[in-house]
């Protein structure tokens, strides 16, 4: 008797939850960016500064979702 | 007989659930923050101050994410 | 024969949905907020106390997030 | 022989997504009170007084999806 | 033999879905109103009854799903 035969572990779903907002996200700040970028063209290097913290900030969600379930068990 | 072979703990579906708003959000700081910036470049160090409070708070939600399967149980 | 592998709580997931909307929210009013302190920036002392107070409103929803599942049972 | 080792109630993920749509407008409306703020400071009480307004409106939708899972079996 | 502890009504999640729309768009409806508000604050009174019946009108939509469950089976 076979029910189902799904496989496969709620940590590949974790991972994919958590990768939902940073994705939205870091779209939203490099949208923004490239906006900021056309209006002031001379202020390029402070915007892409702030961009990439802002990114990296974002991305960390992301990255921690990664490990999360080698801690709540795989 | 095979069931389905799903393993894992909730708590990594919780933290991905708990991490897509933050990451929305420090999407949406950020992003209106380059905007603010390049409006008024000499207001940079008063964004950024205003930008990573915001961050943190969002931040914390997350984190939270994190603790809270070992409350709950994981 | 083996079944699902499953553990932890509903608690967990539930304070993840909790959160999805108060990090969200905290974005939209911070990121306002420094658009709004670029534009008026001798309103930042106004503009600052009502980003803290929309800030504890939307937090108080994940905060109860935490407390639901002892009233419900974890 | 291992089934699930699931634990908890229905009414704690009946919350949390009760607090989604709240987090959001609340986020909104205070997002766009401290724009307004900017734009008409002398209009602080006016704006205040309507966001709270909207505020309580909003957060009632949160709290009825306290009481709900008494009233459906928690 | 362990099984699931999981106890509560779907009726609870029924309820917090129906939930989301509204408060988001209870949302959108008070925080462009204070904007408006701030633009024009002579016609705060013809502003603000606009509000609520935009307010009632997707309120309603919450409040039907409070209701639902009795109508399907709780």
């Amino acid at each position: 008797m076979l029910l189902a035969e799904v496989t496969g572990s709620l940590g590949s779903i974790g991972y994919g939850l958590a990768a939902i907002g940073p994705g939205v996200g870091i779209g939203i700040i490099f949208g923004n960016g490239v906006q900021a970028m056309a209006r002031q063209p001379e202020a390029t290097g402070l915007i892409r500064q702030n961009m990439l913290l802002g990114f990296a900030l974002a991305e960390a969600l992301a990255l921690i979702g990664v490990v999360m379930p080698f801690v709540f068990g795989k």
